[in-house]
């Protein structure tokens, strides 16, 4: 077992988060992370209306009597949103954990933080991390330039990102992006972090709600197919690089694209269905580069207490052993 | 002291390289990091002929009785470099180690290998490292996306890249790229490498030949400010982001720009004039994103001695003290 800043303020077994992942995060892998010891959290925004995450948050409820947290986030979107209403989903339906994320979550941070609820904010640079902090949040993910999904555009990876936030940040944070074993988990508890979030890893897990081939197809995929997509609209996201995802990349490049073009194209082959169906070259969906490590399709259970168990391996036996007086 | 694959390959006492920096690796730099214990190259092409090379090769000799070695990379240049006298100069000076970096240096590494010499072929692909450990290489220098000056095309940062290697690689390895202190030491050994190469941090030290305006420059700037130049001639390099950057990638975005004419817009903005005259904004210099955690100029050998207490304290404090039975 590894005791940190952050298993003891969320009370949980390991210092790990499954963060939120569109379509991903729903109540069966939440509830397996839970009782694995880690900490998941159901996307709320995968929910189509609030009183279906409010249905979502009781089945997951139904299912461990561990904590698990809720994902919000906001990002810019074609139609209107209703976050207060997920806000309250979250807070009537008593989940104690919620991760933010996107732009401008300070309203909700301040409610959900006046309702007691503790929070995670997920960002991408150390200056939004210390606003979230000045914010009062309980706790920060950083997120480096290795992760699946929202990069942010400054493309800072976590050998750098993760020390520098360490020395400026006060409270507890983890670090997202390129983790899926004990190695990461141990380095990046070296550099300063208090625990880790995986996103793609908890994807190819049994429990994980995507289908066969996807997952099949991140383990079998290495460091390199993923793709930065969106860059032109300042909005990049990092995404497996199929077929779709290499389109996308070559409207992007004309010269004269139009951002309103790039966005309706990418809405138009995005979202849930690739992951129902299983056709890993049908649309865009998200995966990261640690795929390049992963190459078994474990049960979240299996996977949690191996991160685990390398981890404290790599710290009393390899890294100690290299130690000479 | 840390004792590793490399440090017993090479003959010294800790897992830590000042890799090759064009106009940086010069006799001064080399002989402090071989009298503190790590393992420094002089860069044969900063040198203007081979018969330089010999000259600096003598004066690093008469500075240290330890270890030290020659880099030596192959890059495309507009006129033709005698890269085999370089390699006399290597071998005829009696140093027992090269760093091999670049464009198909195979040719070089058979020669050095068959004249005794111990090659660190550094590389930004798993793949390259195969390839050099079949070549006979005795170890790699793996370059993370973090890293400055050449970071490759494909964007791997080391905390995937380095257990990315781990995996595949038999041969000792080092990891290069967003090292600075012991944090990042510690960080990967526990991803799997046998040791660290740093070339940033070792310019901000008081015996690196560049201007101190330059060293104060890299201690003020932050993560942020590099830039990712000649990408459009897929040769990209990781440069200080200043004004001289800014306007580089400014041509490179042009819809119609011509290869040569980014090409040449740079050679007429690079080079050594920067280092030696102390202005930072006059011309393109390298630095990495390392810099977010350099505050400091010290010796070589505070330097050295500091990274590697540092991560034994990790190891030893830190890290087993988050372990609970």
């Amino acid at each position: 077992m590894l005791r940190t800043r952050f298993t003891e303020l969320f009370g949980v077994a390991h210092p790990i988060t499954q963060g939120g992942m569109q379509w991903v995060g729903r109540a069966g892998l939440v509830s397996a992370v839970a009782n694995a010891g880690a900490l998941g959290f159901l996307t709320a925004l995968t929910q189509p209306t609030p009183d279906d995450l409010r249905a979502e948050i009781a089945r997951c409820r139904g299912m461990t009597d561990k904590p698990f947290g809720v994902n919000l986030t906001i990002l810019p979107t074609i139609r209107p949103v209703p976050y207060d209403e997920y806000v309250d989903a979250v807070i009537d339906g008593g989940v104690g954990i919620v991760e933010t994320a996107g732009n401008n979550p300070e309203p909700y941070i301040v409610r959900l933080k006046a309702a007691g609820v503790k929070i995670i904010h997920k960002c991408t640079a150390v200056r939004h991390a210390l606003k979230a902090e000045a914010l009062g949040v309980d706790a920060v993910s950083i997120d480096g330039f290795e992760c699946a999904g929202h990069t942010g555009e400054e493309d800072v990876p976590n050998m750098v990102l993760v020390p520098c936030t360490a020395d400026r940040l006060s409270i507890p944070f983890i670090a997202s992006g390129g983790f899926g074993d004990g190695r990461g988990l141990a380095a990046a508890l070296a550099l300063g972090a208090d625990g880790i979030n995986m996103g793609t890893r908890f994807m190819a897990t049994r429990e994980s709600p995507v289908h066969d081939n996807i997952k099949r197809r991140i383990v079998e995929a290495d460091e390199r197919q993923t793709a930065l997509i969106l860059r032109s609209l300042r909005n990049t996201s990092r995404v497996h690089r199929n077929s779709v995802a290499e389109k996308v990349l070559e409207v992007e490049r004309k010269p004269d694209v139009a951002f309103a073009d790039v966005q309706e194209y990418v809405a138009g082959v995005r979202g849930r269905r690739t992951y129902e169906e299983g056709d890993p070259e049908a649309g865009i969906w998200t995966s990261g580069m640690v795929q390049g490590i992963i190459r078994d399709v474990p049960t979240v259970n299996e996977l949690v207490t191996r991160i685990v168990e390398q981890a404290e391996t790599i710290i009393r036996s390899r890294l100690s052993g290299l130690l000479v007086a």
